[in-house]
């Protein structure tokens, strides 16, 4: 195993902490998995950064390795980040704000290179690296969770946004006069296109509270007329806010992840049809499943 | 003037054909247009090939140079084009189809270096080169007239799509209800943001068909009550498309050209304001207007 490069990739979560052991080589083709394993998150702040050394030293030496053999950390995590300077500005979720996290870990845990990015576009990388995304020079992976996230592929690159602040999808306008965004904006994507927008309309359609995305689709799929409702008005709207970015880029693939994605090809085939029709471009790109899923992020940290 | 890489620019439109030579050099310092002159279109198909010759060598000869000394042609048009073959596929407003434009043109025109560019993504590369988008590396020139169009700057290259098929900012969502779009979607940025809109609407507010963008522009500025609410709407739906596009690819700039572009701050300024208040990134990227209006095309074609 010692002739190969080898990487760690962190995924901070707000519930876990996910860590994945990888080699990768620069043809990309031996690229291979070693091991996974998933923490509580638990500690805050500084504490943050040794229980991640502590993690990461115990799956090196569980595969024979030391700090040395590290070729590179990527760390994956939500929240507004400086990823040049390796700073957390906020992260809400994780109670960390102007936290120095490359510092503070690299001052314990001393490796070659060190990298922060944000969990979306980790994710987007890791399908392109090794999942839903790989071959492709252009695309993006669609996160369809709470919220809309996706992380782009332009030019076999990462795409950080032309300012290094990341990349937005889920608030482009989809309906100019539609519904408040928890942005400032109103009719964003996400507003029209999470899993809570299904939750949502489904409450109010059946007047039950305990409605969840999973179970609409599954009394849809089942032939339910008003679930079958709600279906259609997301296939609607998520068709066209996917036929509006085909048109502005113009990708080659998309990959769906995140728990809406789950529905598989019941959501993907009417898509496909749905985004057809509407695209400007035909014929249009793929529209697949993610493959990594919730392995994607800390997968993609791994090789960035 | 010897010492010098030279470049033509052809910029076919439906009623002219514009020309210009320039040169330009490694370091983009010493870039000079010496001259730009325009034709009327007249001929078409085979014809067109040898019309373009002979008003190259024409601008050639009067400049003391022969065809050796073009490093390139760069010819920008607008349809459907196979770039990378020198193919219009579809050109319906020049009645081109299947026609092999670069391969009849070296034919009697032999040159280095010939390439063929739709005229949005042309324009923009020649206000990256030359105009409002130098210096940046990041952002878009969109152009607001019959239609909507933009060309797209991305990580200092000029982007034309995923599969090279170009970009059409026109065709995003802004309305997932709105009114039915030319191609076959309906709400797209094109419905909302044309001068064709503002026209429409006008027309419709002031029972006058003689009504147009400019004269509806004027009659706000002037403090018309009816035209000052068109005005606000259309301010309302081009901020909201301009923070849509922010929001996924947050560029450093966005140039605004085409015949509304010509309000100039009156329309800069309040866009600038309601952009900032709907865009997920703040501080938002510049917003300015074009540097080389209807000349951008063929500079750009030039510096391809």
């Amino acid at each position: 195993m010692k002739n190969k490069k080898f990487r760690i990739g962190i995924d901070i979560g707000g519930t876990n902490i996910e860590f994945v052991l990888l080699s990768s080589c620069a043809d990309k083709t031996d690229d291979a998995v070693f091991s996974h394993t998933k923490y509580p998150r638990g500690a805050s702040g500084n504490e943050l950064a040794s229980h991640i050394k502590s993690a990461a030293d115990l799956m090196l030496s569980e595969n024979n390795l030391s700090v040395d053999d590290l070729e590179s950390v990527g760390l994956a995590m939500p929240g507004n980040l400086d990823t040049e300077n390796g700073t957390v500005i906020h992260a809400y979720n994780l109670n960390l704000h102007d936290f120095p996290i490359v510092a503070e870990l690299k001052n314990i845990f001393p490796c070659k290179r060190m990298v922060l990015l944000n969990d979306a576009d980790a994710a987007a990388y890791g399908e392109y690296r090794f999942g839903a995304l790989r071959g492709y020079e252009s695309g993006c992976l669609i996160t369809l969770g709470t919220g809309v996230g996706a992380g782009l592929i332009i030019e076999g690159k990462l795409y950080i946004g032309g300012k290094k602040r990341g990349t937005e999808f889920g608030h482009m306008t989809l309906d100019i006069d539609g519904v408040s965004c928890t942005c400032k904006n109103k009719g964003c994507v996400e507003t029209l296109c999470s899993a809570t927008y299904i939750e949502k309309i489904g409450r109010e359609s059946f007047d039950d509270n305990t409605m969840s995305a999973k179970r609409i689709f599954e009394l849809a799929k089942n032939g339910n007329k008003k679930a079958i409702d709600i279906f259609d008005s997301y296939v609607n709207n998520l068709s066209s806010a996917i036929a509006g970015y085909m048109a502005l880029l113009d990708p080659e693939v998309v990959a769906l992840g995140g728990g809406v994605s789950l529905a598989g090809d019941f959501l993907l085939e009417p898509l496909k049809t749905a985004v057809e029709k509407k695209c400007f471009f035909s014929p249009i790109g793929k529209i697949v499943i993610s493959k990594l899923q919730d392995k994607a992020g800390v997968i993609g940290a791994a090789f960035s």
